[in-house]
This record gives structure tokens, sequence and C-alpha cells, in this order.
């Protein structure tokens, strides 16, 4: 059995050194625009072999689509045309409903599963890949009844074996959830890095004020422009509303300083104190 | 010898564990209004007794004041009236300028030394305090040139025996850097739990979707509302300063959202992902 991988990054790269660890015949394929990523995925062992896309479609039995979101949109169709029967295209994209747009009017339909893995960090290229990436932590998949059950149960064992948890969504409901518990988030940290670079000239003075508060909460600040672009992009209406309302919050928070309304922040923060409850539930994850 | 915690929390009760394993023969006594603290810090080995606030005074050579900066501001003019020739008073307030005006005209400002550790974590509460907190970090003396030789001296080696690095600054000049590389972190956090909480009225949504990302961007707004919005009001200057800076650019980089203008998102993005070098630098502290 042959897998590929186009776009070798931490998504694709994580998942194929998951997969190989439990399948040791299986052999993997990768597909890359950029030869130094493709150098390093044969570094580390994430594929045997660099392929043209055609040439990943004609041989592999289910071909990973993890590149940025705009390339999985305009990708999909294409390759759905060029796909054998019989044989799957999942994607691993953080969006969900334009990408299933995609494919939606598509003949092949069924040979295409939706899938949006909950995990990553603030950094990118298959260099970052690491097997335990997606270990233990939840997966979408969208529109289930759209897929062949051939498909679905490849890429559903696929999934478990690389230790996920399946969880089954529509694109639209993905896409606004995602806006609040995973995109705005990096908008809310790209801008606190930029903010902070802006005002303190001397970097010397954020290395030696900053405590790891400041790094834990910036550090998606280092996330790929690239990836994010087109994400905020694909979900713009709901990331906008997203960060509409963070705004208004601020602002609500920004005017309790100025008051010295003590009792409207320490109401505030109380409220966003229960955030804990759930962390707690994460971290166990 | 002796030494006095008031206000046994996540910092004070961390410096007291990190400096009895350095001095064993030192007494470590506390202070604290709250019932449950004083049990803890019994219960930990933080402190060997619970005292007064007089008691302390009268029995300690380094008195450590560990409270939220409202409670500083109002204690340390109090605690310089009582003490002692000889003695020595510390504060560890995440503010300095207010802090350092409430000694500055006491004729025994001479035995204060202003401090503030860059360290910390999202969890408050002696029960949170642990050893290990201050070792290799940064610690900020303001106006050590208003301290006297003997006192500055003291707290000098305490600090440096606790495995942190000494900077000196102004108090002005300290709250303005830490409005941005601290206390505005806090502000972005607790927004972006509370935004989060208030549209995700199902909690298991946020569990099955968010990721590791989440977590790290929002774990500040676990922090204590008590020790939090006295830090704000002390600093509301710069704080608000600092806040509408970020709602700008927020607004900026929702506008570029909005109009599709990718180039301004990827400009912005680019830009912040500077901060990683910076990171690289705290982390590997």
């Amino acid at each position: 059995m042959i897998i590929s991988v186009t776009g070798i990054g931490l998504l694709g790269g994580s998942l194929a050194l998951s997969l190989r660890e439990k399948y040791p015949n299986v052999r993997f394929v990768g597909v890359d625009t950029s030869v130094v990523n493709q150098k390093i995925a044969l570094a580390k062992g994430i594929v045997d072999e660099i392929v043209s896309l055609e040439e990943a479609l004609e041989i592999a039995e289910l071909n990973v689509l993890a590149t940025p979101v705009d390339a999985i949109q305009k990708l999909l169709p294409i390759m759905l045309d060029a796909i054998p029967e019989g044989r799957t295209i999942m994607d691993l994209g953080s969006t969900k409903e334009l990408i299933c747009k995609a494919a939606d009017q598509h003949p092949k339909r069924g040979q295409f599963v939706a899938v949006h893995p909950m995990a990553g960090t603030e950094n990118s290229g298959p260099g970052a890949a690491f097997k335990e990436l997606l270990g233990n932590k939840n997966v979408i998949i969208c529109d289930r009844d759209k897929s062949n059950s051939d498909s679905l149960a490849l890429v559903e064992t696929f999934l478990r074996d690389a230790g996920m948890k399946i969880h089954y969504m529509r694109p639209v409901e993905h896409d606004l959830h995602l806006a609040y518990v995973s995109h705005l988030s990096h908008i809310s940290s790209f801008a606190l890095g930029l903010t902070v670079l802006d005002k303190e000239q001397d970097e010397q003075t954020i290395f030696d004020m900053a405590s790891t508060g400041f790094s834990s909460t910036v550090r998606l600040a280092k996330s790929s422009p690239q990836m994010w672009a087109p994400i905020f992009d694909q979900n713009k209406t709901n990331v906008s509303k997203a960060l509409g309302d963070y705004i208004e919050l601020l602002k609500k928070f920004k005017d309790a300083i100025d008051n010295k309304d003590l009792d409207t922040s320490l109401s505030f923060m109380t409220r966003a104190n229960e955030i804990g409850r759930i962390l707690a539930g994460i971290e166990k994850k």
C-alpha cells in the first residue's frame, strides 16, 4: 500500500511519522513544491520518495492533502479529476466550508473525506513535524455522509491509528467554532507580539522583562503567515465577527480601567477565570 | 535570623521555599489575612509560624511584602512607621511607581527596597508556590539609590541566592515596560477567554475543538482578579495606552481581513513573527 502526502509540513509530516510506526509496510511518498521541504522530509524519514502530484495520484491508495487552505481549495477538484476509482483523498485544512464546497459538485465527491485535526504548534514545515503531535487529539470529519463508506472507513481507521478521537460536524458549524477557539487566538497573539515589538525598540528590554506568561500568550505569533492568511480569508465572516466581539470586550475593559471601575474589571476577570475548568480538561487530553 | 513574608501567595511563598533550602537556619514567619492561606503555608512548610504583622516587624530582619499591590501601597508606610532601625522591607509588587511614591517621603525610606521578580504563573495562593519559580529569572530593583546600602546588600544577596539576575530601573520606566510585556498580555488573555465563553455556551464544544495553541494563549485568563485589578489600576495610564495600541492593531487587522487585503495580513504576521527571536531567548533563560 502507498500513502501520499501533498504539502509535507507540520501536520502532514506528523501524520506520516505517526502512521509509519503503525504500518511499517506502507510506502509513503511526498509531494511538495519546496525543494528544502523535500530534502527535510526525506532526511527525517517522513516519506520514502518525492514524486509529482500526478504520480502520487496514480500510485497512492490514500492521498493526504496538507497544503495551506487556499492551495487545498484549488488542488482538490484537480486531484478529484485525476484520481482513479477506489482511491481516497483526505485534506487536513483548518477551514472546511469553502474546501467542502470545492468538492461538492464533483462527480467523485464520495472519494473525498474532509478532515481537520485539532492539533498544531507555532512551528511549521517538515522540520517541525513529530510523531506524537496527533496522539490523543480530537479530529473533526465534516459531511461524512458525502463520502463513500469505503473512503470514510479507510480514513477513520488511519486517524484512529494515529491516536485521534473522531467527531463529526457540518462545515458551517466547524468554521464558526474554529473562528472562536482557534483563529481568534492566533490573531490575538500576532497582534500582541506586534504591539510589543512596535513599542519596545530595544529587544533587550523585552528579553529582560518578559516572563513565561508573556511567552505563552505570544507564542502563536510565531505561526506561519503563509498558512494563516488564507485561513483568515476563507473564514472571513466568522473571523471578522469573532475579532469584532473581542475588540468590543477589550474596549469595555479599557473603559473600566480608564474610569477606575474596579467592580467591572473584577467581574470581567472573574468570568474569564471560568476558562480554567475547560483548560484543565484540555491539558488532561 | 528571621524573615517574614506578608501575603503568602505564589511569589512570596516561592521565594520563601527557595531561600529555605539555602538557609536552613533562617526562621520564616508568615502574615496572612486568609486562614486558608495560613494553613496551606504551614502545611507546605513555607513558613514555620503564623504571626501578626506587628510581631513580624518586631522580630524579622527582612520583611517581604508580597500582597496585592493596593495592599502594598497601604501597608508600606504603616510598616515603615513601625519597623525598628537596621531592619529591611522589600516588596514584590508588579507595579512600582505608586508603591515607591508611598515610601518616598518617609523618614525611613532607606530601609525599603523596591523589588519586582519577572516570574509568575497563572495560578495563585500558597498552594501554587514552588521553590523553582524564581530560579534563573530576572528581577528588577527600582530606585536602588534611595535604599540604604545595608538594606540593598541584604536584599541583593537573598535575590541572588534565590537564583535571580538583578537589573536596575526607575519606577516610571519599569511601569511603562511592564504595561506592554506583562500587563497587556494578561488583558488580552482575559478578553480572549471571555469572548470564547460568551460565544460558546456549550463548553463541550470548546473542549472538543480547542488545541494546545488555544490553551497556551488563554492560560493567563486563569490569573487572580484580586491581584490583577489593582495592578491595572495602579498602572492605569500605561496599561490604557498599551491596550489602546493593541485595539488599534486589531482593528487594522480586522479591516485587512474584511477587505480581503492579504498583503497587509501577510505583512502584519511576518512582522509579528520577529517575536520568535525574543521567545527563543526567554525560553533559554
